[in-house]
Formats: structure tokens, sequence, C-alpha cells
């Protein structure tokens, strides 16, 4: 098996809902590593996994609607707890539907997964791996 | 697949026995990076996969066992190699007990598996993954 | 000359004021991990720059009083331009404060320094460094 | 499942062939940080997963033959497009070879997979894993 | 003394002339993560030591000039002895003419200095500091 | 001023005196990551700070002293409580014999500083600098 791994990065406000959330219940923040890998058995007609230009572009298209937001006053997420695994959710759909669209070109189609993994410090991270 | 980690870390002495440890057959040491990753398939009722608040406490109890410590005179790991591998079982099996007994959440019974990795350098670590 | 740090973090929401911060004049947030490093020329009477477990408390203390929160709602920042260069220079003054109030023990009376680095990404961080 | 993992690195020239490379079509080159993870279900009779001494030397010797070299002229590598995952896939299967003519020990028959992972930034690596 | 610092990265071809570089005679590669530093001793009018997307946005500029490159055949360093520490050289005096130029902004003229370092491998990295 | 920093580590065990330490009284031990950077005000003849070939190979015949080792019962260190600053001197203080002994080559002797920084886990490193 074969995978890519890009990164890049958001910073966002947020609060969570529930007792389990303790003080970060409050509005407050944080900076999220975003990366996204793409997995697939065997490699292209190009010797790649996919475009990683294309992925970082389109990896910064995706973070580029979250990042410097307060995600508590989103429309897109009303109603939803940005967890770090659900963030993780979120981003890793959107760059689905991206393939899905052809926007990482047609070897992408090939692609058997893709996870996206969120860090919000040195010491705690949450991932989300999904079929494509 | 969702997941979540957890960074600690331990800074013990120990030795090791068998020719291929080689020069680390001598009473020796290390600071081992301890990141426990937790998996499940679906989220919690909360929107996540365990409570990170419970999971660091937790980890810091099982790590706090060790600290500080010279690995060959504990009695509970007597007759036990301490291996990197072996250090990385024994903390992933100390903290599948406390899920099984409740202490990372009613939440925690529906995780799948339990891994830890042990960093012992910027150039080598290992890990363990086990079902829960 | 001596140096020890320390690493904490805190996960914050703020905004910026002034066209220069372009989208983070938005409501926003970061994890910022925060390096204290505390410099000397000599070592004390127990051979070290300061007692590293004060100084992880005394750190841990400070950003425990900014984590979880709007710093833009915090009274004792009011009228104040959180940017990072500015939460470097408010954390290294609060850890002189306590430095200077005796919670670092004895011996950090003999300090020279203190410096903070705060890491908003992992492309991009800031520092402060003072007299103590 | 147990695993350990060995880091080292190379240093090379080479260009790209095919569109989706863009500007790395041009002779450039890469640091390449090569990790070679080794997994298997048990550990071997000395509690490891293989030795980490000899799997530090041999993974020495795979990269020795690359590392300080323009890929582009390299006999052994004629014809090949050395995109990130092939050169990861190539390391990988030069590590199998040495597992099966017994450089890594008598105990590594028992691994069952090598991964190698090419960290070629701080925002993009790839990883190829095959069966032993 | 204030500080930022950002991050971006190059990845060259080059080789290097002298018995003291060994192997890095033949023509080879690194990717260098290029870390520049500004520092001044209080913070401008917008409470900072320079806005970080003009600092990110030159320092880009600067880099482009030379990632996917073989510096061997670049007219701008005929004659030039690539090593680390020239190279870091080179962009920090390319930093510090873009900040004599104003493109970092006005504020940007009150910087003290400015500081490269270049990241060859995880064992290995070279820095440059230099009066603005 | 220029600068290079090369990488290398230690394993010890030790113990340390003084009720400073807390639990760290009791014999334990540590991965120390040893960054050792030679800094002067100008290249030598090759463009370079220093030979790192020369610099990698004498920082790992002054690592190589101390690692794997008990350091209370090494009779160099005899009556040393062996802190992570004190460490970080002994390292720096064997560089610099190294470096007036001429192992690092005669371009060396134009240095101006080493500085040895020791890592002892991901939230925690101690430093020393002193003159050449």
């Amino acid at each position: 098996m074969f995978s890519i791994t890009v990164r890049d990065h958001i910073m966002i406000a947020h609060s969570l809902r529930g007792e389990v959330f303790g003080p970060a219940q409050r509005l407050h923040g944080a900076t999220f590593l975003v990366d996204a890998t793409f997995r697939r058995p065997e490699l292209d007609a190009d010797s790649i996994v996919v475009d990683i230009g294309l992925a970082t572009r389109e990896l910064g298209g995706v973070v580029g609607e979250l990042t410097y937001r307060n995600l508590d006053e989103e429309p897109d997420l009303a109603g939803i707890n940005t967890s770090t695994e659900v963030l993780a959710k979120i981003i890793a759909d959107r760059l689905a539907d991206r393939v899905h669209a052809g926007a990482l070109g047609e070897g992408a189609r090939g692609l058997a997964t893709v996870q996206v993994t969120l860090h919000e410090s040195h010491v705690a991270w949450a991932s989300y791996e999904r079929a494509l």
C-alpha cells in the first residue's frame, strides 16, 4: 500500500457542548495542524499516489473555508459539536467530495482512502479515515 | 475509523538481557515519549472517541507507576526483559485494564483498540496495538 | 551561559485590531506552544539553573490564567492587542513577577533573564526576552 | 501487532518526468528522512521485533547506496521515475531482500511487513508498505 | 528583545568544492527548511515585530528564486560554493535587501537583525545572523 | 554570526542529589538529544563554520564515552551531580578540548563558541554555551 501526506493548518475559535469537555465548553480556540493522507494499493501512470501539487491546493481550499473563523457562527456547521474528531471527519469528507469531483485529477479516482489527522497541541491529536 | 492520541513521557533506568542488546546490556536509561492511541469505528454520544481529559489522566496514572525508577528492581517487572516493545505492551495492557474498569468513562467501553508507541530517541521508536 | 526551558501550551480565542492582521481581525483562535527559557551565567548551589519542577508548576499557573478563554473578553487584557509577540511579553512578565515573589525558589533570584517563545503553528513563532 | 522504526536520511539530486511534476521536472534535489518500520504479530525469543542494531546498520547500507548522488545517472535506476513514492518502494524492497538474505538475523525471518516512509519536507511525506 | 520567525523550504541540487566536503563533492541535493527570524528591541505601532503576512510572502519570494533548481548552474551563484552556511547568508542578505526596499512595510525599517537558519536534515542545521 | 549544529543522543542511568530533584533522586534514566552548536563571526577558507563530518565524528566520540552507562558509577564523574545543565557543560568542555587539540581541523581554531543543548523530553531541555 502506498500513501502520500500533505500538511496545512487552521486557526479557529469554537466552543464545545457537553460536560465531558470541561473548560473547553467556554469559547476558546486552537491551531490544528491538518495532515491529509491519501492511500492506494498501486501507483498511477505517473508513478505517484496523487498529484501532490493538486493535493496541496485542494487541502488549502478546504482549510481556507475554516481558518480564521469562529466555528460557532459558521452556517455550514450549525448544530455540529466541532470536536477535533468531528473536524477531522468534516475535512476528510470535503476532500473526498473534491476527489469525486475530479479536482485532484483523473488519476485520483483510483485512490482507496483519505485520512485526516488534526494535531491540536504537542500532546494531543485525532484522526479519521474513510474510503473513497 | 476514528482515533485520538495523547502523549506523556517516562524517564527510567534498566538493563536488557541477551547478546542482541549489545551495550544496552549494561545498566543505562531512557526517556520514552509515550503516545497512547485509542480507535473506534464510530464516535460516542458526545462526538468523541474518548474523553481526552480522562485519557490524559489515566495515561498519567500508568506512566506514574513507571517513571523515575530503575525497572530492574521493580517487583511488578521481575523476570521481564523490558525492551521498548515489551514496555509498549505493558503500558497498553494497563490502559486496557483501566478502560475495562470504567476509568475512561462509560463511553470508552465502545473503543475498538489501544496502541502505545514509545519513542526512545529521535531515530528509533516501537509500537504495540491490541484489541479492547 | 546556562539555560533551561520548559514547555506548556494554551488554547485561546481572540481577534486582532489593525489592517495589518488581515483575516486575523476576525474572531479566531490558536494553540500556542509556550516555551519558557531561564538563563544565568553560573549554576546555583544545587547545580541547576532553576528547580525544573517549580518552573513547570509556575509556568502552568501562568498559562492556566489564559487557556480555554476568549482573550477579547478578559478584563486583565482589556484594550490590549493580543498579538503573538504581546502574549509572549505578558507571559514573560508574569513569570518575572513570580520569580521576584520567590515562587521559583530562593535560588531563582540569581536568574539573569527569562525568554518566552510562542509557537502558533509549524511555520510561525514569536519570542520575547527580558532581564530579571 | 508490534512494530519498531529506525530513522536515517539521504541527500540526493534528481529530476522527474511528467507534466504533473511541474517545476520538479527540472534537476533539483531533496533530503529524505527515511523511516523503516518492521511489523510482526508476536515478539521473537529476545522479546523484540528485530535487532535494532542490525536494522539500523542494514538501513544505513541501503541508504548508503543512494545518498550524495544524482539519481538521474545511477545505472540501477535507469528508466525509473524516482518519485518519493517510488523511492520508498525501492528502499522497502531492498530492505526486504536483506531480511530474506538473513542480514537482520534469523529472528527477522518472522517479520510480517516492512514499511518505508520518506519525508521530503515538513509539509509532505510518502510511504510504502509490503509483506515480507 | 522581540522576534518572530516564519518557515518555508527549498529543494535544490548542487555540488560542493573542497576535499572537506567528502561525498558531498558529487552532485547531490537537499531539502532545506528555511527559518527567517526578525528581531527588534521594541514592537511597532501595530504591536508586532513585522507583518507576518508580508514576511511570509517575501520569504516565499526569496526561496522561490532558489527552489527546484540545480544551484551549480544558476548564473547568480556562479563561482560560489553553496555550503549550507553560505546559502543561509544569501537568503538573509536577500531578505535584508527587501526590508531596505520597503517590501516588508514601513514598520519593518525598525528591525534590528535578520537571522536565517537552514535545516538540512534532522541531525544538522546552520544559521547566519546580520544587522539590518 | 554563523553557526552550525549537529545532533546525536545518549541513553544513560543516573540519580541526582538534593531535595530539589524530588523523585529524580531515585536511580532513573534519560535519553538526551545532544545538539552541539559551533559559532564564529566569519567562515573559514572552505566557506564553512567547521567540517560537519569532523564535528559529527567528534561529537560521536564524546557521547560514546557517556552513553549506555550508569553515570553514578563512572569514575570520571565521581562526586559530580549530573543534572542536565552539568551534563551540557561536560559535553561542551570535552568538545572544546577536542577543538583545541585540533581534532576538528585547523580551521576550527577560528571558532568563537560552542553551545551544547540537551533535550531530556518533549517538554524540557537545557543548554550551556562557552567561549573557545
